[in-house]
């Protein structure tokens, strides 16, 4: 399958066209940014690991009937996905208290919620990709009832099976982004990517942070979290 | 029925006990606040205005089977309400966009929504009253899935009589917020006020604005709003 002209360039991918209209190439890039795009910088072989890390995610989703859009990977860095009509919400899944749901809560980071908590995001960078919900979506025509209450019965479906698959690995799903989009059939697809961009994964036993937390704040050992965590998955 | 000790104290009213363990006494105070408290006033006469202009909304709710706190009205700015259990969850009511769902969504104020949009808030000063959704609620116990859909229920239906009933008085419903608690009963219960403190009421020809706006945008002409909205509705 060979690459055509760039559709689109985001903040860690590339997205290019391929000679049949329903499939595109998706390239993970070493950039990273953070808090709306206002701390930029690279992670050394972000791109090689967020791509293996999220296949290995997407497949194990695929083995228990969640359709993705993942159809081949390519090389290190590529895969060769379904063409979807995005819809521009982000799901976000919470466990564990972390980042703006405990700011938000005025709870102490590393609360375990009692049961798992669903947000809904507008993706907009100018607003800000403000919190939003069912009936915002609704009015404001992002998608449609039927189309939400699939994006929710996979969004606690993928939570089960990726809390399941990592508690074997000694990580804690603490959170994570989803993004869904329509096939050319009217389906439901799960899109974008599952990588320690788009989670937050601590160390079982130490709640040592294992994902771009290390970025955004600071921390050092970013690139060794993304080693570990692909280590541990192809463990 | 004669007021014993004051129970709470809020910005716009004062919680009385009363010699019945299930009955307090509300006053409505001329004390106006915004921001979260950080713009302070006082609109002469509100208490009074409010208390009249809530008590025929929840007259007419109580008309079409909508369950009120309200039990009788006592003075000219108090009421006999039944206790309620308070359920920390504020609801917010909107057809048109203004203020925070203006600003969220990215839409000029004035944009008719295609459908209601129904908004929680955490009711938490010290955290700034955030927007919460149905799994935030769940996961801190705030209320359960069936008060949940009651609540849901009963401020869709209250919107729709309410719209009906302000149209012939020239009057647009743009937002408002509700407040639900238990009765000792076990059932959800209307309680708080509907007042132009908690709702965007619009001259439905100028566009005029007849509420708390007037005060939180310093536009002049407050307490002859109150007025005015208190005229139409007596008319």
């Amino acid at each position: 399958m060979i690459k055509k002209e760039m559709l689109y360039e985001g903040k860690a991918k590339q997205i290019y066209k391929t000679k049949e209209d329903d499939k595109l190439i998706v390239l993970f890039k070493d950039d990273a940014t953070a808090f709306n795009g206002e701390k930029k910088g690279q992670i050394s072989g972000k791109g090689i690991m967020n791509n293996k890390i999220s296949n290995i995610f997407f497949k194990l989703l695929a083995d228990n009937n969640v359709p993705t859009h993942l159809l081949e990977e390519i090389s290190e860095t590529e895969v060769l996905v379904r063409k979807l009509e995005i819809i521009p919400v982000e799901v976000v899944m919470r466990n564990i208290a972390a980042g703006s749901l405990a700011k938000r809560l005025g709870l102490e980071e590393g609360t375990v919620m009692s049961q798992p908590v669903l947000e809904f995001y507008y993706k907009d960078d100018d607003l800000g990709d403000p919190m939003i919900n069912e009936y915002h979506i609704y009015a404001q025509k992002m998608a449609d009832r039927e189309e939400i209450a699939r994006i929710k019965e996979l969004s606690f479906k993928i939570n089960e099976l990726l809390i399941d698959f990592l508690k074997d690995k000694g990580i804690e799903l603490v959170d994570f982004k989803l993004e869904f989009g329509k096939g050319s059939d009217g389906k439901i697809y799960l899109g974008d990517e599952i990588s320690p961009d788009t989670c937050r994964f601590w160390d079982s036993e130490t709640r040592e942070k294992l994902d771009k937390d290390r970025f955004r704040r600071d921390l050092g050992g970013v690139e060794g979290a993304y080693q570990e965590i692909l280590r541990r998955l192809q463990g």
